[in-house]
């Protein structure tokens, strides 16, 4: 009660003296909280002792129930502390049968689409000299903290089983900024594809989970403007030609350039971040919306959010970044001239990388994270154009992100002993947008795996010959299979071929092994063949190579 | 109070009844709890409310300083719930630069050796017709109850963030069985490469960690007897080959055998798991003290164990199998003769596969897990004798388990709606001790990237001319990168090749560039050449293809 009391005393002081001494508010304020908390600090106490005293009870309870009928089935209701209810015990019929909430498993024809489009990815970054780290799948907690924002709430933490606190990576950037901090490593270029962690509101129909892939291209090192810069935007467009999504544009801007639009514009320094988060939600919500969050809950003056509008929804190329450089308002702002001094050369390297017509210099887009400090990207899939489409951006549908990324030149500070800072630029690839693209798409059947021979019996009591022909194309490196029946219906195994999209069968019989043949069958046509059994595996990897 | 009133009442009514009437004992008890449990649900509401009480009071206290000072620091040294301290503030210096205990990063180096170990692993896996699966990181706590016996309490458990209670999994075979029985799967051959989660002592310099790799293969399905087990064999022996670690030995046995074993000497049943799991010191522990251990500890006849004694020492090949088969005390038991029966088929079948001098059936082998059911495996590497040494196993020394399973036809019953069984057989590849000893023995610098080309400028001025090249390049599927600097100099860019053993630089310059030549420089042997601009592409992967 005593909490309760001072909540209300407290309460009164902060209405009765709010335009009295504030210091004298303050402190009476900050004693009700330290006396409150105390209390509900103390009733904590007394309610665990009690959950104690119910722990204890509710084990004589199942000692007494046990000892009855000896079948333990009470206990399995009420599982002891400490000692988990026995699931592998046939009593035991309400195991809960799912994967936990927002996660799903892959199952092999999932798999091998994944692990086709992760294999593309991997090629381009290979292709550009990247080298991969990896990290532990959970970090300190505090590295975590302070990094993403209003979102934090969403990481998963681990249970503190007496040791240190951790949680969940969010995402593969801030692991990998403090193994570039703590490593002291000075420059990497480096890719990380790896499955992060959000208790976001999963939504399952849209593809979206709680556990899923990130897979990120990161250049870390102290260099010359734009070079690392640009080669991100070609990564990406490289990866989503290859790939293969259809049309696709990269909005380009930069976090310096918005910085001298808000002040340009008249917002105060200390909101820009908020501001920016605004302009954020531009790709989503059309523009007088964002215009009124930005008056009415962020308590920008109209005039400067009427400007900022007159900046914003400018997107273009080159021609756009001479009309900004000699524009009035933004001439006298160096953060904004040195953004567009970037953006020119960005733009020069793209053209020159030859992707000029894949991007654009788009002032809506803001990215939500906190801690970029320059050039930032996304890029969106044009929706109706289709692969081959040559219609300009402006009349296509954007639907959606597939990546996004930009440059952070003061996060891996943070996590060096001497806060040295290590300037970075990267991209993260939207590998399960592009996953869901491809499965809704892919419509037949994937292979799952890569058998390129079947070993089949035509006959009963072949079973051991199946196993010598098998051996022989293993030790040949041919990928090769057969039935773990001893005795499998010809039918059934040729079945299994088609299924599995097997290219070729070996079938064996005693009439054919008896002249030193076997038949061999090509699965897509049905045309089988005899071939001399001493030479089958030679025929097998001409036919295969010619196919390939 | 009124719960602490039952508790009091319930206690003394145990006490008092104890030897009356249970039933009424047990309702007043279960009634006590049920009143205890409402008493502390509807405080915690209380507390619940006070706490939202105070924290509103402390956004107050926090909204008056900001307005005091406008630097928010007192805001900041009490984060209002829901945003997380600013740990990106220079202020904040405290940070514990670490990655959690038992876990570590893997840098370029060490991820280079891992990918080249895995996808060796991979292929072998793949050339017998193996799909691969993926499962969440975290399965439904209950999911990995009474699993692991007493290993149970090394979970990692998540925190209960007012959801399901989850854990991180603890190896790949339970989630593989969870897989199959909810999905109503009645045959599959998967591999599943993923990182598992034990609280263990972390060993770090014999390479034991928390998060670690398993590496598994499994055959799920009802077949006939050994040929899914033999192939298994197989494929640990072809692993084990082409990684190239040495010579091994694939230990075999068969928990049916091992209970008749127990039972021929006497073991009463209800001890078999127990016995069993002192048999499984044999590898590191010697008879003497095992011996003991049973005796002293689990209670077992002196008679017993010393029969159990001349059992478990012996090991051998096909002639084992008769003398068992022909040995008194066994022939009337009929588990022991089966799995005699299925061990005599294994070895016909491995004979078949050539691997028979790679196996010995071995009757010290119990392996740890409480859930197989057939044929056991583990592989163990020989020291001393080098990938050719042709001595016997018993003169070898052990150095350690490197892949290790069975077969389990048991579980998967627990995870399917109906208690349907699917027998499955499989194999863990111990891909760390592998990595270790690679890594050990690696010594010389392991290539981080693929890189082919390097494209260098001889002088200041030519980074347009590069990027240009690399466009070139990259268009033409070749790997290539260039230095970030605009003017890099000419030994840091050669030296850059050395150090990551790029095999070739293009060099670039003006004299040349107008000549309309490069210079080929092939960096190991540095030797220089000049080829045609508009040739030397062809040039470049006509030399790579023949070096391949």
């Amino acid at each position: 009660m005593l909490a309760r009391q001072l909540l209300l005393g407290a309460g009164c002081s902060l209405r009765r003296f709010s335009s009295a001494s504030r210091g004298a508010v303050v402190a009476s304020t900050m004693q009700a909280i330290r006396a409150g908390e105390e209390d509900v600090r103390q009733r904590l106490a007394q309610i665990n002792e009690e959950v104690q005293k119910l722990l204890a009870l509710k084990e004589q309870l199942k000692q007494l129930t046990v000892d009855d009928d000896g079948s333990g089935e009470t206990a399995a209701a009420t599982p002891a502390p400490g000692k988990p209810a026995a699931a592998s015990e046939p009593g035991n019929r309400n195991l809960s049968l799912k994967t936990p909430k927002g996660t799903r498993d892959y199952g092999p024809e999932a798999m091998a689409l994944r692990q086709r489009v992760l294999d593309q990815v991997v090629r381009v970054f290979r292709r550009h000299g990247a080298e991969t780290i990896d990290t532990p799948v959970f970090e300190l907690k505090e590295v975590l903290t302070g990094k993403y924002g209003e979102d934090s709430k969403l990481i998963y933490d681990l249970k503190d089983q007496g040791g240190e606190i951790l949680a969940l990576r969010y995402d593969l950037t801030v692991p990998f900024a403090r193994y570039v901090g703590m490593g002291n490593v000075f420059n990497i270029k480096r890719y990380h594809i790896a499955k992060v962690y959000r208790r976001d509101n999963p939504q399952i129909t849209r593809g979206r989970y709680r556990e899923f892939y990130q897979c990120d291209f990161d250049i870390a090192g102290t260099y010359d403007p734009m070079l690392p810069d640009a080669e991100c935007v070609k990564v990406v467009c490289e990866i989503l030609a290859e790939v293969g999504v259809g049309d696709f544009v990269v909005k380009l801007n930069h976090r310096k350039l918005l910085d001298g639009i808000f002040e340009a514009c008249g917002v105060p320094a200390d909101k820009f971040r908020t501001a920016c988060s605004s302009v954020d939600k531009l790709d989503k919500t059309p523009w007088e919306e964002v215009r009124r969050e930005m008056v009415e809950e962020k308590g920008l003056s109209e005039e400067a959010v009427g400007r900022i509008g007159q900046f914003v929804t400018l997107h273009g190329g080159t021609e756009l970044i001479e009309r900004l450089a000699a524009d009035e308002t933004l001439r006298g702002i160096k953060v904004a001239m040195e953004g567009l001094e970037d953006m020119r050369l960005l733009l020069q390297y793209c053209e020159i990388f030859q992707v000029a017509d894949r991007v654009s210099f788009d002032l809506s887009l803001a990215r939500g994270l906190d801690y970029y400090t320059g050039v930032i990207y996304e890029a969106v899939l044009l929706g109706g154009g289709g692969a081959g489409g040559g219609s300009s951006a402006d009349e296509e549908i954007t639907v959606g992100s597939v990546a996004g990324g930009g440059r952070y030149d003061n996060l891996v500070g943070m996590f060096n002993p001497k806060r040295k800072q290590v300037p970075c630029v990267g991209v993260s690839i939207g590998v399960e947008r592009l996953f869901s693209i491809l499965e809704a798409r892919a419509g037949g059947k994937t292979r799952t795996n890569e058998t390129e021979v079947y070993v089949a019996s035509a006959h009963k009591g072949l079973h051991l010959k199946r196993l010598e022909i098998l051996n022989k194309l293993w030790s040949a490196g041919l990928k090769a299979e057969h039935s773990y029946k001893l005795n499998p219906k010809l039918l059934a195994q040729l079945q299994h071929c088609e299924e599995y999209q097997i290219p070729y069968a070996v079938i064996l019989g005693d009439g054919e092994l008896s002249r030193g043949v076997v038949k061999l069958r090509e699965i897509a046509t049905r045309k089988e063949e005899e071939v001399a059994l001493d030479t089958f595996i030679e025929e097998l990897r001409r036919r295969l190579l010619s196919a390939a």
